[in-house]
């Protein structure tokens, strides 16, 4: 495996890009090749058989660009696919829930520990095991909060209706001796403020996408595929339905300009 | 073809369900058929082609059900998708849209009539387009709210934050001389309220379901196709992915109770 390789980072739409941001911060020098399944977006509300063969269908495509990694910047495939991934791909494959765990685990001073998420994260209860796992002796207090997805997508991440849908989501937690939030959804550090405000602020909040980063960081450095930098990082952007769509949304998301987004046909 | 058979009613998810729950009122002795393409939910982000591909997929099992008739239940296949589904099934079709914007036009007083919608209906043009034909004199504005839908599935209808939002996407409609508006999305029935309270009192509102509703009426009517009440109406619901998921929110959408929620596989 070629270290100057791209790393593949693979979402059901643009929700990934967050995870993509902290690591172009984190390992510059790195060339990405980012795939936003848009043609099935949301995974969320899919059975994981059916998140499992879309997933399968993605990291093909991208193993096809001669990826050396694949970060599966998505807590839906993250929760129900890394098995099949990892058996079906031959490099190493990172999600965003273990890294996620293992962050708020660390950060946790024996307060309960809440996990932000999507309905279906929620419900497939991957966060709920890492933690009883990492954390043992905490309390874990998962909340599915549908609304933030949205609001992010439109772009209303201040004022007063983030405020009100962040204090009806999330206003009980303080009284229920939570001192550790996990954003078990990548769209949420878009909500980064409204969260914390309603979380109040001795609750530590744990970003999944700067803990993959870090784990991504660590993985590279184990097997010794850092890339040394010899002329500027390449950045590609694909997605699988309306293009122009996706950019006008992934550049809020990624915080930085998105050039081209090149449309690929994954239809079986 | 038997005036017993079935009426088919065909959405992406959930939505279309306040079609039928109108349906089942205005013609409660009908025999129906609701397929609900829950793994491929939401189409509105998909392009033109990709939703008239699903809908014929969809469209065609229905017609394994025996059905007499259509109904589209679902504004984004409606607006991309009838002139392919009446070419390719050997029954009528009948969509939200033309209804709809039928009945928005005969409501008219004048004034500007105001399109409440999803990005992708905004974006089709389709009741722009259809309001042109009936309704030349009016201005038409087209008002995308992607938030409502989240809110209605969350059940998120009444109170503070259903409130703001209809107040932040809706408010300045009033100052623009709207006196007619038509609910363009099958969830937006459920925020009847808000939408009107920001709407104002002296704004019509159009639900497309209604009119929808009365347009199958007359064209069973037209056919010779209404069935004459023998024994209880069937009613059979199918979804293609998390039959559970669906049943939770389909009995708030429906108003009544979901006994049974089949699974269908319609994956190609």
């Amino acid at each position: 495996m070629r270290s100057d390789a791209p790393i593949g980072v693979f979402d059901s739409g643009v929700g990934g890009l967050t995870v993509l941001r902290t690591l172009l911060q984190r390992l510059p020098d790195e060339h990405t090749v980012y795939l936003g399944d848009t043609a099935r977006v949301p995974y969320g509300t899919r059975s994981a058989e059916v998140v499992t063969r879309y997933a399968l269908i993605s990291a093909r495509h991208l193993t096809g660009h001669g990826i050396k990694m694949l970060v599966v910047a998505c807590n839906t495939v993250s929760a129900h696919s890394l098995p099949a991934l990892q058996k079906a791909l031959p490099i190493p494959v990172v999600g965003v829930i273990e890294p996620g765990a293992q962050a708020a685990a660390a950060r946790n001073r024996g307060g309960s520990i809440a996990v932000l998420a999507t309905p279906g994260t929620v419900a497939s209860g991957a966060y709920q095991a890492a933690l009883r796992r990492l954390a043992p002796m905490a309390t874990v207090v998962a909340r599915a909060c549908p609304l933030f997805v949205p609001l992010a997508e439109e772009g209303w991440t201040e004022g007063d209706v983030p405020r009100l849908v962040a204090e009806r989501y999330l206003g009980d937690l303080r009284r229920m001796g939570v001192d550790t939030a996990v954003l078990g959804c990548t769209h949420y550090p878009l909500l980064y403020r409204p969260i914390a405000e309603a979380l109040g602020r001795d609750v530590a909040i744990v970003d999944s996408a700067e803990a993959t980063a870090d784990a991504v960081r660590d993985l590279l450095d184990k097997h010794d595929l850092r890339r040394a930098a010899a002329g500027p990082a390449r950045h590609r952007t694909l997605c699988t339905d309306l293009p122009d769509r996706f950019r006008a949304v992934a550049e809020r998301f990624l915080g930085r300009p998105v050039e081209n987004v090149e449309l690929v046909d994954l239809s079986p």
